[in-house]
């Protein structure tokens, strides 16, 4: 069923308003008097309506039921993912978003090659942020997780240490003590907030691996295959959502 | 470390001989005198050498020691995709040789809308085959798994049924029982093989469902967030490694 994201004014009793861009999209996916569709707004709250009346800028729902959406996951997890090079960051927008991801922040790491800033960032975060909404409609989520950036690595892994259950990945080094990622996705239970960090292509130094683990997170293995810094982030967020029940119902 | 696949005509006694692409690769990684490299051959066995030679053509490592590659996962998977759109297939195989898959095997269904053929598909074949070179090379695999695909739908069903573990994905549908993929992983103890096939864009219709269940693959849920076509072989793969223990060392 189609599926439009609105803002809280644009539910009026028992009517629901989608314009502009929402209005646009309902012309070109030709929805017709009495065909359902369905509206979320902002607090995960799903309209189920049908439409009823369409004009040049607006169309018309009348809500016939209401309720929590129940696609989110039961854990909200953010992906801390650094700046990586080309349109990768893209793929991982889309991906996580599809897998249930919460948030996704972008970070700087010492061996980022892409550090956009200024104008640039700002730009790019308009394009993921559309990219996140895109993949939440189609994936029929309950909300669009927000995709931002922050300037300093030490912001990353203060933010990301404040979740119940802090993972860093990290590739093979035989100088430091990485958790089995079942063991690591197991050393708590009925965590809801959870926060996954992932590296830029050079992957992560130790320095940073060993400031982590003061930090509280807990360095990562996701087995002998090397996984591509696109890949990590929505490996591991996978396996968290597998292993939490959020990939069985 | 830098790796190389090579043909068993390859090695000759203690010694090593990286030719025509190999060489060339090995030249534009600067590889230097004494410097370390993996060769593997095509079964999986890993000689650890150093660089004793090179001139125009070839270059010759001196084997320091051998093992058979510790990077292939316990189970062999193979993945079974209906024919995607645009380039989405080169996107399936590579992150499918980077989570593990033994085999990738394309096929087409009643809801494909691309059904290369003849000359195309061996184009396609080539160049699939080539992504998923370079991404075992580049994932540390210790062999380069094998694209190909078949001409008809019931080939492929078969084909899946073969293995000890056959699954396939299919998309909410009230009418037809689908098992939670947690249970569905966990319906065999210690599988060597499995399978596990996914849809095109328009999903699979209930006669494929129906079809599948008696043949012997179990119809599973990934959870209620709609993963796009590209996704979900990925997310089932990596839900299967991480659940037989293949992403944890």
């Amino acid at each position: 069923m189609h599926r439009f994201f609105i803002a809280s004014n644009e539910i009026q009793g028992q009517y629901v308003y989608l314009q502009a861009e929402n209005a646009a999209h309902a012309k070109v996916l030709r929805i017709r008097p009495d065909e359902p569709f369905i509206a979320c707004d902002e607090n995960g709250i799903e309209y189920h309506c049908t439409l009823t009346q369409s004009n040049a800028d607006t169309m018309v729902g009348q809500v016939l039921s209401t309720c929590i959406c129940p696609n989110e996951a039961t854990v909200q997890c953010t992906i801390y993912t650094a700046f990586p090079k080309g349109d990768k960051a893209e793929h991982i927008v889309q991906k996580c978003v599809e897998a249930g991801a919460h948030e996704i922040i972008f970070f700087p790491s010492s061996r980022c090659v892409s550090r956009p800033d200024g104008k640039s960032i700002e730009k790019k975060i308009a394009r993921w942020q559309k990219i996140s909404k895109e993949a939440a409609k189609q994936s029929m989520r309950g909300r669009i997780p927000t995709v931002s950036a922050l300037h300093t690595w030490e912001q990353a892994v203060a933010s990301a240490a404040q979740a119940e259950l802090a993972l860093m990945m990290y590739e093979p080094d035989s100088t430091i003590y990485r958790y089995p990622l079942r063991e690591a996705l197991a050393t708590k239970d009925g965590y809801q907030t959870a926060s996954i960090m992932t590296g830029p292509e050079g992957g992560f130094t130790r320095e940073e691996v060993t400031y982590c683990s003061r930090a509280g997170l807990l360095p990562c293995s996701m087995g002998p295959r090397i996984l591509r810094c696109e890949t990590a982030p929505i490996a591991a967020l996978f396996a968290l959502m597998y292993h939490t029940g959020n990939l069985d119902k």
